[in-house]
């Protein structure tokens, strides 16, 4: 299964995160290629899915087999191959040349952005979560303090990435505050989770009044800020992942100087797109698709032309562990925004050179323009 | 109308309903093409409509008319066959080899599981419906002996069952609760419901207490609980039975050997796929296609395909009182998966050999894994 | 970029608004080329997008430019040739044949009912807002004779009008009573509206218990009401412009003599279509597609075919102040619903006949049908 028109365009990966960095058995490969915390059911395969059928097409060929190899004969040879080459030849495959990785989520063996550069040979990028700043700092905190003590952090952290991710999402839904909580809310809210954290040492922050403090204070750093949207593991209710919610949000934070990248987006990609259109500051991404939708990730990017500016859409992998799914996302990503820009081509809508340009401006120009850093 | 590549595939339809055993006039016959409960919009006509345009291109030819033929002619054939003949052609050409029939809307003439059985040639099993239980039990009961005499009921009528439903969504919507309301919640909602219904005569449940607590009756049994989502008749509204605001739910019932069926889920599929994906206990099908999507119903069938594992989709009609329904619903079904299977295998995503596998598993298989039974 | 097959058929859009009757700037044109209430993002240019693709390739070759034509080109030629001729251009290529113009949100030189008849040559009605109306009546008004002097002022003006719109999904989402509210609620309600009102000399009306009681003063005149559904500028909250929130309010008026018309319904086009079929008072359209979905248009005519029946749909353009929109939406429509006519004919679902049928009726037959006025 090739990579289409578009094998040739580089590509920004604005959202991924680090590859493990050890040979994996068969239940840990599985238990990384779905969003899923749990076992299959009783009677079904993890693999017999759409990932598992686009990652042994799109990977096999790449490590030598045949594009329609068994899953049994994939793993073998993976094995065989060992992490460090596997990962070197899917990650140059990818044709990505720059990645910001997010590190918020760390895990034993999870290659930070320095490591991904050097597996990658490409410039890797910090992104920083903002809820796993917090939880870093909550132990040592107080509740009048915990504001000054995570912006400390946080402006530390800075230093070295070029933006911030919530995952208010997974944590309380996307209903953020129209503007920040106050000290007085925040010192309370703080109380009660320092307590309760303090005396389950389980230091999960998912007060609302909290977590929109977190990301208010990413947007007075007028930065990029992530926030995941939709899709994601059983923690999201989607509902409340749903970026309709944000309005409000987006209306207080138009002139702020901070621009918001909405991540992933399905089954919320037209509601992206729509937000993406009135707002100026509002960017967003389709990376849901990277490893889950397989076969059918083009009608999820089709979804994302619909009305957004094409200035507004970005390239992500949301790729995590598996050096599969790097490739596996830029794969499709190649083949259904190609064949979409091949149709819109032959059906007389776009000359070739304009096709071209909104596939390079889609690929990594929007990105590298949103993360340039001005503020407006 | 052909069905297309899959056309040999066994089906085993987990939802439908029974057949209604008289001839109709054109009036009832047009009733039963709709969801809705009233007459058309003065000027417009019901068989003007996806469903009308595939029922007779479909059923035509299997009543030796014209694929083509006008309404008239076609219930005129009708008529002239008489409802056995109808009813024995079209379920035969359905290729449907096992029906689940659920029973909770019971009307005069409405095939019983054993009279589908009869009529069919094919095994037919029954499901019931959980809050017809309760109304049925309802009269002779009090507010702090419900839950005994409704688990009473359920037990006996579950001798004679594979699984259970819930209408909840046409009810008080799908926020059901993480844990069984205790025995007092539930006396006092009972209560308030025994006393309105006595002093009416009308016995309906709603309370969200009340059907929580059903569910949850259902769920101890470690059943299939079938859970109407999305598009129905109008009691629906449809925001209240989104899929999603299951969420906490599914996390509580995860490992309590219940198994979740999602039914219909328009134009919720895709959040139900996304569930299917996250739960291990969580199967889902796309039976609103069958009758009411006509031409459409790929369109359906794609996005059920997008992020689910191949193993937890079913097949379902949910056909009610027309023979033609099942028959609708299995072509389109066969037409719609064998064209997106065929395209796969063209496209070098699957071997045609995995493709076969596929759809049998979305036929049949995975609805016998599923209703097998064993909890795990 | 031509019409395709359906390029014959008459349309009588039923939502629109009046062409801007002047020259303009650049600035200007853009500001017009999109929903948005800003700038775009630096970087980023507004024709870079569905609308600006679609609207250079069908408009151009009118204007005697070649349909790959940049936008500099295509903004010079129209200042050329000047907005009279531009637009008499436009509007005739578009085959519109009759228009009902919504006249809620004048603005200096955007053309009146009467002048777009002139323009185009064609007849051209009124609609009229009914928030518009309170805001026009509230400076001179009390409390207690808000309601008098609202239903007076809609009279009169319902005298040269074929129907309301509300804009509540803008105000205060679609969470519509079930009844109207009671006068003193209103009055209430309004008191608080008119102080506020007068104290900052903003008479914005945002207040569900007034907006609700607006839109059943046009129930009560059993006429068509126009309902805002979906995408729109910033001030609509997405997921409080669902439509399926006003199914309570579609079960109180099913008997009323209003007719309900959902306008432009993205992204929730399939939960209009659901509506559609299960009321029997109720229409939609699917306008959004008309400037803002460009290519994708098809996409979304395809879902609106997916469950209503084909009585229910509605053709409109939404075209504001740009003749441009009133081209685009009528081409894209034309190309997409040919498209899936020809399809659905070529699978022999229809007889060609039955589709021109269909093409008529979506195009306008349903809207004289529905703006015939009988009440049932």
């Amino acid at each position: 299964v090739s990579a289409g028109p578009l094998s040739a365009v580089p590509l920004l990966d604005h959202h991924c995160h680090g590859v493990v960095q050890r040979n994996l058995t068969e239940e840990e490969f599985e238990g990384y290629a779905t969003e899923s915390d749990w076992g299959p059911a009783p009677g079904t395969k993890v693999l017999d899915s759409p990932f598992g059928v686009a990652m042994m097409r799109i990977c096999g060929p790449v490590l030598d087999l045949h594009r329609l190899t068994s899953p049994e004969d994939y793993l073998g040879r993976r094995q065989e191959l060992g992490w460090q080459e596997v990962t070197r030849r899917l990650l140059a495959a990818s044709g990505t040349t720059e990645y910001l990785v997010e590190t918020g989520f760390p895990a034993p063996a999870i290659a930070s952005p320095g490591q991904m550069g050097q597996l990658s040979g490409h410039p890797a990028r910090r992104v920083v979560r903002l809820e796993t700043i917090a939880e870093l700092v909550a132990p040592a905190t107080s509740p009048a303090g915990f504001v000054a003590d995570f912006e400390a952090e946080l402006d530390r952290q800075l230093r070295d990435a070029v933006g911030v991710k919530t995952v208010a999402a997974y944590r309380c839904g996307l209903d953020l505050t129209e503007r920040p909580p106050s000290d007085a809310e925040v010192e309370r809210a703080a109380a009660g989770w320092l307590r309760t954290a303090s005396q389950t040492s389980r230091y999960r922050i998912a007060d609302p009044t909290l977590i929109s403090r977190l990301v208010w204070c990413g947007v007075e750093r007028r930065t990029v800020v992530q926030v995941h949207v939709g899709f994601g593991d059983a923690d999201v209710r989607l509902d409340l992942a749903d970026p309709s919610r944000l309005t409000p949000f987006l209306r207080a934070t138009r002139t702020s100087g901070a621009r918001i990248a909405l991540l992933h987006c399905y089954p919320f990609v037209r509601q992206a797109g729509i937000l993406a259109h009135l707002f100026p500051h509002v960017w967003f991404d389709v990376s849901c698709l990277s490893h889950y939708a397989g076969p059918s990730a083009p009608t999820l990017i089709r979804q994302a032309m619909e009305t957004a500016p094409f200035g507004k859409l970005l390239y992500a992998s949301d790729a995590y562990a598996l050096a599969e799914q790097y490739l596996v996302s830029a794969t499709l990503w190649r083949r259904g925004l190609g064949a979409l820009l091949e149709e819109w081509v032959r059906d007389g809508w776009l000359a070739p050179g304009q096709a071209d340009r909104y596939a390079a401006m889609i690929g990594a120009g929007n990105a590298q323009n949103l993360y340039r850093g001005d503020p407006r």
